[in-house]
């Protein structure tokens, strides 16, 4: 899917089909995340006087890379989840037994489709603590691209939450939809304080 | 830069070349976020039952698709606007006079370069406007996707003001940089209310 063009992307997003949707965009917007706070330590590697970071750098260059990888995967996976899906509903209903077979293939199909979004989420949060050293160490030129990588990260982690909680009300396993939605409600407390204080450290270099 | 494969593009974002930067992943999460409005609107319209809200459907593809086309051109104007400033750095210092010119350019440069995330702002306000109407009368099987559209051009907007602040400290032209610091204040305020008023539409019409 990453080996299509930006142009075809967006105007299947915008079109009628449901993939890519919401979660396609949400991992592509991880990706961005991962990919400037990468090249904010390509850009400050790159500056004289900056030496003593060097190390540190490089690690965060090897873990956005990393991120970044899961990321695009997840542009493909959040669709083959929910071809998955589709394809369950599709399942034949001519019998009794074939009916418990399609109702067991929905469920899986939903807490697939579900396990992508809760994947992005934990990248996000990933993302979102590298992007706060992004902030603190990278050089003051690229300073708003470390804030542009919170923003991304936050809206990627914020928009996996949706597609996450409009899956749970068909999930009829109870122990699943709590953890998914404790996992949820977490994530958000952690994520919403990670930014803040990252958007902080960069309103506070940059003025 | 739309004809790029998403793959290249990240893979630029991340390298140490400044663009595509933070104002290129701006300028994308706006046009995902337009491009989500027009794919509620084309689910809401292929539902039955839905006939009375054809129009304002209708309506929305149009103004989703025109704001989609200024998100996407924001991509490549970015870049064309950072590397107009960068020529005029390497503008030539020989005398007096070459010295003045080139302080032109360079004030000029930082302008071109405030002027693209100012209007990504205004099309980020105006994407937010639509995707309350699009969360308000949009399919409730596409809901989140209203709501990640939400995320999506918060984002792309809160972005965008990094890139106007951390610009304007070069800028000389006192009426230029209080304009565009008014303007900035303004829409971070409008948007974050208009934000947490859709994102209230689409919790109150998941649960």
């Amino acid at each position: 899917m990453t080996t299509q063009s930006i142009a075809d992307f967006l105007e299947e997003l915008a079109s009628a089909t449901p993939t890519p949707g919401g979660g396609g965009a949400a991992a592509l917007m991880g990706a961005m995340g991962a990919g400037l706070i990468a090249m904010v330590a390509h850009v400050t590697v790159g500056k004289k006087g900056q030496d003593m970071q060097l190390q540190e750098m490089e690690q965060q260059i090897k873990e956005a890379g990393v991120l970044r990888q899961e990321f695009t995967a997840m542009i493909s996976a959040d669709a083959v989840a929910f071809d998955g899906l589709m394809s369950a509903f599709k399942l034949p209903k001519h019998s009794l037994d074939a009916i418990d077979r399609r109702a067991l293939a929905i469920q899986q199909g939903y807490q697939d489709a579900t396990e992508v979004p809760l994947s992005c989420i934990r990248a996000c949060l990933h993302g979102l603590a590298l992007a706060h050293r992004s902030a603190e160490q990278g050089h003051r030129n690229v300073l708003s691209d470390s804030g542009v990588a919170v923003h991304a990260l936050l809206a990627a982690l914020r928009s996996a939450i949706l597609n996450v909680q409009i899956n749970v009300p068909a999930i009829k396993d109870q122990s699943f939809v709590d953890a998914a939605l404790n996992e949820v409600r977490a994530a958000e407390e952690e994520a919403s304080a990670s930014a803040a204080m990252t958007l902080d450290v960069v309103n506070a270099r940059l003025s």
